[in-house]
């Protein structure tokens, strides 16, 4: 890399024309989305000419999370950069920087970033609503996208920045079993607190408490949930990580504690239905139990990523914390792959490497 | 006062029994409360034998709040001490001490508290759950519990303490022409912010706008609320001091500002009804706006009252902020003054007089 010339490629002469395939989308989906809502379609990018700050991004793998799912709904209820019908689709992934006219990222530099299901994206990475976060040298990309991803990151920065528990104190994680819901629930007990999971199926609660040390699981499907949280959590809930909303969360209404506190990362509940998840159903619990409610993105807290990923590969290294990956093959399967995540057959983070990564 | 005898009274010879008028409730309220709910009842207390730690109050004053409403539903709704059938109405109320078994609090010791429509009540303000607060020489029992009274107070460490606005900060305030909102809404003006109240009727808000000096007032009875929230909060609402709930709510949660703080302070919408107040209808808002929701109570800032107290006492001299109480006469008078406040026929903090109070 030649640090004198910002824009530079990795290739020695001028490349021929990229061909692009993109995951767009084809139809609104409305409640449970189909294959049939996306389509494949392959532009040829020309030489591409980068405006000053801008990166041409080859995408290597990407991370399919269920909160993508509100991106395709119309930006009334998205609230977020909504993908528009023809677009390709918005989702976090991992890729390599192939040509540059930026000077912090040169060709060849690793990132983790919301791009979109395509094999190249240009980007401005100064300008990014979302954040662009290089992948350090001892870091796979996979591991980036997974073990040390977003859904780490965002279940540390939830738990400890947004949930605040204190040892002593009782943690619920709604999905528990799920990427982010295992790492906040694992995080809990380092931090010495009693932590119950919600999750669904018998297999996925033996797991919570076999595997990632649980204190108790709830089965969901098989349990009702209100009950067994009174009896589990005889003193209240302190703490609750909620990724579901919903039945759920009205059961932990009905359990919290004095100051309980709610960090609302997601509502899988609603994603893949037309009605969006309502809050609590009573408003006089929230003033006399005094519950702060809050909702929180990653990217607020920036200044917690050094040291969540220092935390977090130190717990995977000591073998204090376990973390799940399902590694799926092929740029084609990325729809398919999608829809694993709302019939709950994917076995932790679920990611798609479309070409070769490092 | 003896204060080597700490148990003292204000009479130089035993006295008599004491008569006890008493409103109790009568049968429990479905839906809006009714004046046969309540019965008068006359006990005689014999001589109170006090055991340490324990005073007896002679009752002064009532403060009559909405959320007594709350108290009065089976304890399942209410979480707090619900009165029983047969039980004396709890409600805040000013005294003074007219025997005392606790040095702290001899007799002649005025104070407010959350006391029961009887004359006389039996107290251990050591274990009181709720704050017993002695009224300093220079405040009026009235003015204790009216302009700096609990309403007042509960304004003040809502807005500051849990709603946290900053100068420059859009402020949006429901009852703003109540006890408690018209506090929080002129603290929010005198702290920099823009403030905007929500109220029933025109007369209220043009008393919002010209003697309160907001920015701007909605009238819910006769505007859309969620529209003119669009106009007048173009950038969002940064805090929204919440006694009302309910269509309000939903309406503010429509046009908040990102990381928008919501102090919930009570859910006026609801408390006469059979229903409770609903949340958010949808959580992902909360999340993508980064909403914190708080309910709070005023008993969680006990160190907040003296500094609240000063500063509120200081903005009343120096006519920064108006405070209006409608002052109304006669213990027999009780019942049907409470049901004013559900129809709005009070004026400001409503007050009830049943004795003569300096």
């Amino acid at each position: 890399m030649d640090s004198e010339n910002t824009y530079s490629t990795d290739e020695g002469v001028a490349p021929a024309a990229l061909a692009n395939r993109q995951w767009v989308l084809a139809s609104r989906p409305l409640g449970r989305v189909k294959l049939s809502d996306f389509a494949l379609r392959t532009d040829a990018i020309a030489e591409p000419i980068l405006a000053p700050g801008q990166i041409l991004l080859r995408n290597l793998v990407f991370h399919l999370a269920p909160t993508m799912r509100n991106w395709l709904n119309d930006s009334k209820r998205s609230y977020r950069a909504a993908v528009r019908i023809g677009e390709s689709v918005i989702g976090p992934g991992g890729g390599r920087v192939i040509r540059s006219n930026h000077p912090r990222w040169p060709v060849g530099t690793r990132l983790t970033l919301v791009s979109r299901w395509q094999d190249y994206t240009v980007l401005e990475p100064d300008k990014s609503p979302t954040p662009v976060i290089a992948t350090p040298p001892s870091l796979s990309t996979i591991d980036a996208l997974g073990t040390l991803g977003l859904n780490s990151l965002t279940a540390y920065v939830g738990l400890i920045n947004v949930g605040q528990p204190k040892s002593g104190e009782t943690v619920v994680v709604s999905a528990a079993a799920g990427s982010v819901g295992s790492m906040a629930a694992q995080i809990a007990k380092l931090l010495g607190c009693r932590v119950v999971g919600i999750a669904g199926g018998a297999d996925k609660c033996r797991w919570l408490v076999d595997v990632c040390g649980l204190d108790a699981a709830i089965d969901y499907k098989n349990e009702n949930v209100s009950i067994r949280l009174a009896q589990l959590c005889a003193k209240g809930i302190d703490v609750f990580f909620d990724n579901v909303g919903g039945d759920i969360l009205h059961a932990v209404m009905e359990n919290v504690a004095p100051h309980a506190r709610i960090a609302v990362c997601g509502q899988i509940s609603a994603y893949d239905s037309d009605a969006p998840a309502p809050g609590p159903r009573d408003m006089m619990r929230v003033v006399y139990q005094r519950v702060r409610i809050q909702g929180f993105v990653l990217g607020d807290f920036p200044n917690e990523i050094e040291r969540a990923r220092t935390d977090l590969a130190r717990w995977i290294v000591e073998r204090k914390i376990v973390h799940r990956v399902d590694l799926r093959e092929g740029f084609e399967n990325l729809p398919a792959a999608f829809l694993d995540l709302f019939r709950g057959e994917n076995e932790g983070t679920l990611l798609v490497k479309i070409a070769e990564a490092e």
